[in-house]
């Protein structure tokens, strides 16, 4: 029965049940962890035959020996393999370490501290600066943001991309606003994937010409349907819209091989590659190329990865299906929460009423399930209607995720019933 | 003959020969490279078990799945090895990625843009600070702090290390001075190892709260002799001086293992290592456990690395030896160089008379032998003497190396009889 219909005696009884419910849960001495997307052991199984490679053969198709010093760009056989799935030409793709969080930080101090491709003032010297951050998002790109001081600037998600409307109109306004975290594919945590007219009016608009959208297309191959949708080939776009320099495109195999061993990309103009890869230069003598090439032996094309990310497909299905049928079961009826029914990428964003995710964070930690922390999906962790929880469905065993998910189900409801209490 | 006591009919006599045999040199069409300090690829295949490492077996010693993300520390048992041979406890080491430049490069930035550990006030908002800057030195290090507009301030290398007289004055006298390059085993070029003494006025000199010495240790055991000495406990000394965060300890496997994909190292006092984590946590999920536990797998312990680098040695002492008896047998009775005998790490440093180096190089070049670039080895590439000339062995095959090493000889005697001429 819907809970926003229901008298405050009737909520009390639902409540001493609920009350009930939980107590027998706090009873059960669980210790489950929902809060972030790591792969399971049965996922990072299907690479196993990378641990014993490259093996004997050492050589790139081109002859290098990949275990000395050279090249910055990356192999050229692995920027061909990713250019293809990331919608970028291998001349504007670098392959290069462990961690594309690593080259989101480096753009953002070589902005700060060198001024972006063109421009001859650093970011740093302009005063404060901020982002846009579409949210809910990614915890890991406020933190970097926010580390240097560069204000946020909350914009909604709509179901096809951030709200361009409000782009435009802060862009237009406010020439000291830089850079805009994106995640185009299955975004983290809400599921979404751009449109192209999302994707071509964010290119258009007009920004100050260090503007930068950083395009994290770090789930672009991980679909939980048929097929991931071809990537955008938004460096064209951006250089036919007039802004070549506009995106820095973002990807990792972490999610697809060995999370932490795997290797980042990052796809820019030729303008935007020069500027980076001169600053680089002096941070590093290369990236690990012995990496890189077990990872061309491994997938051998970009249909090798495409078959890959079905067998991952197949493990992960079972567990988003069995979050979303907890989901459904236990709080459809009660009207106390809407949820993501993603297409791709790790997460499931789950809305409670205003006011009552806190409290259900608080709830399910003292049931002994860790939710992701309160706010994490916001900028300075600060959840304006106090109501999203992300779900990371993919590490837990899938008897140990419903376990926890209709745990966190009673939270939900028990979290709510309070909240409505409160207001009558 | 000793050049300097030549007459200039003497002097051109000996030119007009030296010319013949540089042109003679030219005609051979040679292409060769004493640029960089890499490994030959005999050094490598040393390593070649690891190319089919970790195999199937993936968790460390304590049980951690090294396939999964977690522990920005790094694997234990490798910080425990590599602890041994840099003479810090593992407690106070990291073992990070495969670039110990990068972990230079954001020390510096970190200092610049957040401050150091206990410190309020940023590198950055501290107006123009300055590096002490020991010469001939390496150029990498040199290229970090130009990149960031870091002011060097040369100070001249003594047998035993820094000149600490040089560096004490210039600390006393200067609080924007914030940092220091050293590389105290084998140094980059010179092979001076710092003495006890040495190091022990490095760390006592009174200099700003916030004033680091970065402490590249990258040839630690790289021995051309019988062993490598004992590594100094730099940290407990430091914190025995009253200084304890002012050492950042650096290591490396690029040049043990394979360059550009080993592991790299980072020791210092709690304080500081906290500092780094917390910024670090921004930047990285974690370091490549799977390419730690292979270094892991391969060495074993600290004497599997000892034993591994005295094949390093086997394959590295006949080359010094032939560059040695060359220059020698070319240049010693002339009186136009001299050269360091080093008892490790990568390079032979060359000094030619006053004003002959850029010239030496020159003519090298058009002989199609590449040396390292004029005035590297020095600040802003400006060699104060215009002598001094790394040569770095390791690559070559030994007799292409010969080939090289007398063209070398050729054209540091011509430079010397065109230098010495003019001056009459």
């Amino acid at each position: 029965m819907n809970f926003h219909s229901m008298s405050p005696d009737q909520l009390r009884e639902i409540a001493d049940d609920l009350t009930k419910q939980y107590e027998r849960l706090q009873a059960a001495g669980l210790k489950l962890d929902l809060t972030r997307g790591k792969p399971a052991p049965e996922q990072l199984d299907l690479s196993n035959d990378m641990l014993s490679l490259p093996g004997d053969d050492y050589r790139d198709s081109t002859g290098v020996d990949c275990r000395n010093y050279g090249g910055l760009t990356g192999l050229a056989d692995l920027r061909t393999i990713f250019g293809e799935l990331l919608g970028v030409a291998p001349a504007n793709l670098l392959s290069l370490g462990n961690s594309s969080l690593e080259i989101m930080h480096d753009l953002t101090v070589f902005g700060l501290l060198h001024g972006t491709a063109g421009s001859s003032t650093t970011w740093a010297a302009q005063g404060p600066i901020k982002f846009l951050c579409p949210s809910p998002g990614y915890d890991r790109h406020f933190a970097i943001t926010e580390a240097y001081g560069i204000e946020m600037i909350p914009v909604p998600m709509l179901p096809d991309g951030p709200d361009t409307e409000v782009c435009a109109e802060l862009l237009a306004a406010d020439p000291s606003i830089k850079g805009m975290w994106a995640v185009p594919t299955y975004s983290n945590p809400t599921g979404v994937t751009f449109s192209e007219e999302t994707t071509r009016r964010l290119l258009e608009m007009p920004a100050a010409d260090d503007f930068r959208i950083y395009w994290d297309n770090a789930y672009a191959v991980h679909t939980l349907v048929d097929a991931a949708p071809t990537p955008l080939p938004v460096l064209e776009m951006a250089a036919r819209a007039g802004h070549p320099d506009r995106v820095y495109v973002l990807g990792s195999t972490s999610k697809i091989t060995f999370a932490g061993a795997g290797v980042s990309f990052l796809g820019a103009s030729q303008a935007n590659l020069d500027w980076f890869s001169k600053h680089l230069s002096v941070t590093t003598i290369g990236p690990d190329k012995l990496n890189q090439l077990r990872h061309v032996k491994f997938f051998g094309d970009a249909d090798g990865v495409r078959a890959h990310m079905a067998r991952h497909r197949d493990i992960l299905v079972p567990k988003f299906r069995a979050v979303l049928d907890i989901l459904e079961a236990r709080l459809a009826e009660s009207k106390v929460a809407s949820w993501t029914d993603p297409e791709g990428g790790y997460f499931i964003s789950l809305d409670v009423i205003d006011g009552a995710a806190a409290r259900t964070i608080e709830l399910a930690k003292n049931a002994g399930i860790a939710l992701t922390a309160y706010g994490s999906t916001f900028p300075y962790k600060r959840d304006p209607h106090d109501r999203n929880i992300r779900l990371a469905p993919t590490f837990p065993q899938i008897d140990e995720l419903k376990v926890a998910m209709d745990g966190v189900a009673t939270c939900v409801l028990l979290a709510s019933t309070e909240v409505l209490l409160e207001s009558h």
